[in-house]
């Protein structure tokens, strides 16, 4: 894979590493844990030459201007929970470890703003801010990564149909290009019409333009009360249809979560835990959230209400307290590791369509389990119409599960590309997904992109490999 | 100003312009109307050689195409309502007024959308949707500007502070490069982190990167419920104090407008009607809306409460009918001109600050008025930061006011930036703020901004002059 020809690097750059950060936190070679050769999903794996644990924005900027300089390939990595092997040291390198960077800079209640270093985890978000009645909406289901993973990826999650997703609020950043030089973007204002737009350029890029070491976030008041709603229907059609209406019926809920038994009962093995039902073929999950009780209680039943009355829903369950929700809610956040237990390996699809063509293709990755004879699971936000696909490998042997892959996902893109769909909706393109995100793009839109990492990046040594075939490569 | 050597448009291409969209609708040299040589503000003027009234994405195409081959510059123009000259023919050659693609081409409820041409008036989109229950929230004061200028500037408005910007609610465009070629960016779908967000990087970039030619605007649920209160303070400190514990109180108020007495006054005068108190030295206008009459009540009840008991304020006049409502939001609507009708001239500053040193500000900007001997008039969205600060020319010479506005604008600018602040909030850089925004941005930063332009635009042909300057010039 090193066709770029990248300086493999050597004991004189170890030594230089060293002296820029200090020697325990430079590790290489073999000494590299296992566990930074891959990401999640785990397909893409290759080892970084030598992992440097940095910590801070000068160190990423002196290590970035000697990589430039030696030709060295970086790759930055939060807390490598990501799918498409964007964190991966595909030619290897230096890999840049964020995770030490997880301080608390500064909160700052009266413009309702978070300082943070992107090793923070995104859990950790929430602890520190919902105590001072302080809300980080953006709510993705792996709560250990980083919030700098999120900010590279522009991770949407469970709450995008009410609140949008990480773009949305991330009000500021520092940022080390790939010649070491640090650049201050945003800051705390709230609004901003002042030349083009490089913050939300770096927002979703996958660690190819820049490095982001620090990030301004904002914070809106936390909502009072939330209720959520597990409503079973007979079939995914009926299920999917409700939801324009179940969001047009009243507020825009926080969550619109859609679920099959299948998956119910994955999780339910996975996590030796009773979901409050499995009996129906199709659910949705509803949770609407407020400042006052009594709106909370008349939209939930106006929702319920026509969920049973119009919609065709078999019933409507009702978490109104911390249990059951918890209940609920930790079976949801089961639901990608359940399927991965359930098999040898699995590879994922996170297309995102418009919502009302969400049944149509649910339905259509359910007719390929038939076509291909081979297992298909998938859940998703159905409010936002971003469906996770993911496709079972079970028995089959390395060729036969390459050759299926390539059929199944060539299927699965291309329907969504028909229904005027995007290849990612939070995931990002990292390695896995770029021939499809080729595919997917006109070739001006790709040249554009292209242009713009030549720009940000003109040697080439930011991530390589990842998202857009750079001028250099 | 022709230091770039741009071909003036002759007879041939002016031909050429017809036959690509049709005689009647491109109109040369002096038949052109003077409205056309300037914006709202009027300080900074040129006559296109040509104007060409658009009517498709075909035309804009094929125009661009000739234009980038002949090298001819071009300025779209939409209703002209901007402040900072950008959308004047700085170097003449041809302006595309994109006013009659005026047309709404699908409303499709189930998505949440509206497509539309980017010459529909924004108070024309609040009609169309509102009746079907729906709500396109981003509300800047200049209701005839059209969708396309405000997304060229990411126009803010009376709402943002709840609500966000006009870049939150652009899903997807269709934009004319340079060079004629028809990118297709986004589309109907709720999220996407499918490659660099090139989408971003079109809105607010002032016409400089391509021409906007047709957007998907996202919509939410229409609130069924507001109310505004009119809350007068002793001074402008203890006004602009309230807002961030009013902001933390409860729900984020739709609206949080400053105002002081002499622009209340003037707008009185202005519209020879009566303001609902003018007693008081500064006012905060508060709007809350949402989907539950109840919620409003207990919202503004906490917020009127504390801000007699605890937050220093005079009293709260409530305006909960449509009428009190309307005499209110009329007078604020008049602001801009009634300011520009009490004096000869004005230029403006738009700066957005932290809200916490909004204050500060404030002061800052009055105290200028002793220093300089001159009028300040100023009013804003406190909750947001943002500031609109008027220098007003009323008897000076045209080199005594150029003199003035220099030496006030640079102290502005100047302290905008020492308190973390931005050039424009939401008004853009055009013409007449480059200077400022070039003394604000980093030597990086800038240097990003003039690669992403001749990356669009190479030949420099695309709104000249302003936001940026291009390597070209």
């Amino acid at each position: 894979m090193n066709s770029r020809n990248y300086h493999t690097p050597e004991a004189a750059d170890i030594e230089y590493l060293k002296s820029v950060t200090s020697p325990e936190r430079v590790i290489s070679g073999s000494e590299i844990s296992e566990d930074y050769h891959h990401d999640e999903l785990g397909g893409v794996r290759r080892a970084p030459d030598v992992l440097v644990k940095v910590q801070s924005t000068e160190e990423v900027s002196a290590i970035l201007r000697y990589a430039q300089k030696h030709h060295i390939a970086v790759t930055p990595r939060g807390q490598g929970t990501g799918l498409v092997g964007a964190s991966v040291a595909l030619y290897g390198g230096i890999m840049l470890d964020l995770s030490l960077m997880n301080h608390f800079l500064e909160f700052d209640e009266k413009n309702m703003t978070l300082t943070l270093e992107p090793g923070v985890l995104l859990m950790d978000i929430a602890k520190y801010v919902e105590p001072h009645g302080l809300f980080y909406p953006p709510d993705p289901g792996e709560k250990t990564a980083s919030i700098g993973g999120n900010v590279n990826t522009n991770a949407g999650g469970m709450r995008a149909v009410k609140y949008g997703v990480t773009r949305d609020y991330v009000r500021g950043m520092t940022v080390v290009l790939a010649d070491g030089r640090i650049l201050e973007l945003g800051g705390k204002v709230v609004k901003n019409s002042s030349g083009y737009d490089l913050k939300d350029l770096l927002i979703g890029s996958e660690g190819t333009l820049g490095v982001i070491t620090k990030l301004i976030l904002k914070l809106i008041p936390l909502p009072k009360f939330k209720i959520s709603l597990l409503v079973p229907f007979p079939d995914v059609a009926t299920a999917i249809a409700a939801v324009p209406e179940v969001i047009r019926t009243s507020s825009v809920p926080t969550a619109a979560e859609f679920m099959e038994r299948e998956v119910i009962l994955a999780s339910e093995k996975f996590l030796n835990r009773k979901f409050p039902d499995n009996s129906a073929d199709a659910y949705l999950l509803l949770t609407f959230d407020g400042m006052c009780q009594q709106e909370i209680d008349i939209v939930y039943e106006a929702v319920a209400h026509r969920c049973i009355e119009e919609l065709g829903a078999l019933d409507v369950f009702i978490a109104d307290t911390e249990e059951r929700n918890e209940s609920i809610w930790s079976a949801r956040g089961a639901f990608l590791e359940a399927i991965k237990a359930s098999t040898t390996e699995m590879d994922e699809c996170d297309v995102v369509i418009p919502r009302k063509f969400f049944a149509e293709f649910v339905q259509f990755s359910h007719s390929l389990q038939d076509k291909f004879g081979i297992r298909i699971r998938s859940f998703g936000h159905a409010g936002d119409g971003n469906l996770h696909i993911y496709v079972l490998r079970d028995e089959l042997d390395e060729t036969a599960w390459q050759k299926m892959l390539s059929a199944v996902f060539g299927e699965l893109y291309g329907k969504a590309q028909e229904l005027g769909g995007k290849v990612s909706g939070e995931h990002g393109i990292g390695f896995a997904k770029k021939g499809y995100l080729n595919e997917a793009l006109s070739t001006d839109e790709m040249a554009l992109m292209a242009g713009i990492k030549q720009l940000f990046d003109p040697a080439g040594i930011l991530n390589p490999g990842k998202v857009i075939t750079s001028c250099q490569s």
